[in-house]
């Protein structure tokens, strides 16, 4: 049997799952939820594993370890999804761009900064390169309860395009920019690269047991509409048609963190099934210019969940009310931060249950 | 004569500057222009004049200095507005919050944190400590040509309150908003605190010859839609009503950057006169949603200007094209950055100027 036989039967119809049914369209009384960077440093046992595996890629490669931390939260708080752990950055590292974590200092890069940079990047060993993800992938369909939906999914073209122009984390993306507005055909490019490399790396996921796919553009709401349309929009649109086009039901999350008032064209254009919205979103014009197009996910201050009591609890039925009338995920805005108390999690996810 | 009725003497009707006509809601064929941060890094003069100065507090409080890094892009570049050369953080800087400017890592304060840190927060000194800016805008409405506005500027309460509560620049602003989670009426104490100083500021700013003031909400778009009403629109708005109450004609502008579709609500309800618009601000939507409620400022990515030729020139006509039509004013999305070439500011101040 295939891959693609045994994704097609791992991923027969499983619409008793909340989570699909709120990708679906459908409205639930009580909404499906699951948290950005739940499995991560606020939980004990996961900086306990995360000391055994050493470095942090060495954590995204290791499928038992992967596996381990991936299933932490579930285990606790009973989510009705789990992601994926991995990181955006496995692409340029797949693609042979030289890649280090520094503790406290985000990612290192070689920058890739020319089209003769782009010659030296390897395109035909995404699948090889990344064959410890997929063994993650098989490991946690093994292991989650059936009713838990399980989430793939890789960095959006434009924001792991930033990392690896721009070598690290940036502020206003000045390396990346200058050479998508002085050399467009150049960067467009590294662009159409990197949604060959994703198309492939989350067809691989699909057929590695992916119930889901989220897309994070974690720096989409750096860009005009102008460049937005052209470096979010677009390149995001033809990675769901080329899922699609091989799993036409596979449902699809974009995130276009800090897009604004262009959430509203992101939702209407790209073809995703559900838009993740990140903490400014206003709740009502999400309902009623966002909501109208798709699902949406989200989008409580994880602030909040430090703060935990009173204050959170409000927040999140507001968020529960105005956006629960229609398909809905509950979600963070933003992933959970370290200090998080695990018992604040605790707090909130019995809220949702209990909605 | 006081300082009241001399500042009414200087602020006597001048409608035939564009830069007012603008902000009393007219449309006009070519509009105004000017650009945030263009005294800056990007001028060899700037550079000279700062490095005679010392560091960049010493610069700020030096008006003679602060006067001509202020005219120099007006001589260059014939804006029709020149912006007070200062720094949002010279208000706890007036209060006796430890600032310092340290070398390419921004600014660091002695963190405030509680009431206790409040208490000794001193607020009866902000106009005898900001007598030097005062002193720089006399100078400016001597020196400036007579169809050059002056504007004023102070950092809204929310943003300054981030810097003064983390100590430095932040991405979640974890102090700031756990405070204000868990103890909302401490947090407010410091935002009505700020309400009053920056009040006391602009009106003397009005004063000393300001015909214009921006307040610059650099960080609201942390904010969820619940916080954004309670710590950007709210102090703004009091702020706004408090400077009306005395100047009823002083034109306001916001710039509540990265509110995405908050910015509708902001410029529906805070009464200011124009709104600020960052790179990320889709025109049409704008257009329908903003200028709707007053005029709109801006919104040029600045790092256009570091690429210059045709890609900055499409995309500043296609802004003069969609928000030209009502009340505008020609702006980039954020500062100039120090690696912009001064002869684009020259190509992109002629395009406008000849639009």
């Amino acid at each position: 049997m295939g891959n693609r036989e045994a994704a097609e039967i791992m991923n027969a119809p499983t619409n008793d799952k909340n989570m699909l049914k709120a990708l679906a369209g459908e409205k639930q009384a009580r909404p499906p939820f699951w948290f950005m960077r739940q499995a991560g440093r606020y939980l004990p046992e996961y900086r306990a594993t995360r000391a055994e595996a050493g470095d942090f890629l060495s954590l995204c490669y290791n499928p038992e370890l992967a596996v381990e931390v991936t299933l932490q939260p579930i285990r606790r708080y009973h989510m009705d999804a789990a992601i994926l752990f991995s990181d955006i950055l496995v692409i340029p590292d797949a693609m042979g761009q030289t890649l280090a974590y520094k503790e406290g200092e985000g990612p290192q890069l070689e920058p890739v900064r020319s089209s003769a940079d782009l010659d030296r990047l390897e395109t035909g060993r995404i699948t090889e390169h990344l064959q410890p993800v997929f063994e993650t992938l098989k490991g946690l369909r093994r292991e989650l309860p059936p009713e838990v939906t399980l989430i793939g999914f890789a960095g959006a073209p434009w924001t792991v395009a930033t990392y690896m122009v721009e070598g690290q984390g940036s502020r206003d993306f000045a390396n990346a920019k200058s050479w998508a507005f002085s050399d467009e055909a150049g960067f467009a490019r590294l662009i159409n690269m990197l949604v060959e490399a994703t198309t492939e790396y989350l067809l691989a996921q699909i057929e590695a047991g992916a119930e889901v796919i989220q897309i994070f553009d974690t720096w989409a709401g750096a860009l005009s509409e102008t460049e937005f349309n052209k470096w979010c929009i677009a390149p995001v649109k033809q990675i769901v048609a080329n899922l699609r086009a091989k799993y036409p039901d596979i449902p699809v999350i974009g995130f276009p963190r800090g897009a604004g008032a262009g959430y509203a064209n992101f939702a209407a254009q790209t073809g995703v099934n559900a838009v993740s919205l990140d903490t400014s979103v206003p709740l009502e014009w999400a309902r009623d210019n966002v909501q109208t197009s798709c699902a949406v996910q989200g989008n409580l201050d994880p602030l909040l969940v430090v703060a935990g009591g009173e204050p959170m609890r409000r927040e999140a039925n507001r968020i529960l009310e105005t956006l629960g009338n229609g398909p809905f995920i509950f979600n963070l805005g933003h992933g959970f931060v370290p200090q998080t108390p695990p018992e604040h999690v605790e707090e909130l996810s019995e809220l949702i249950r209990n909605y």
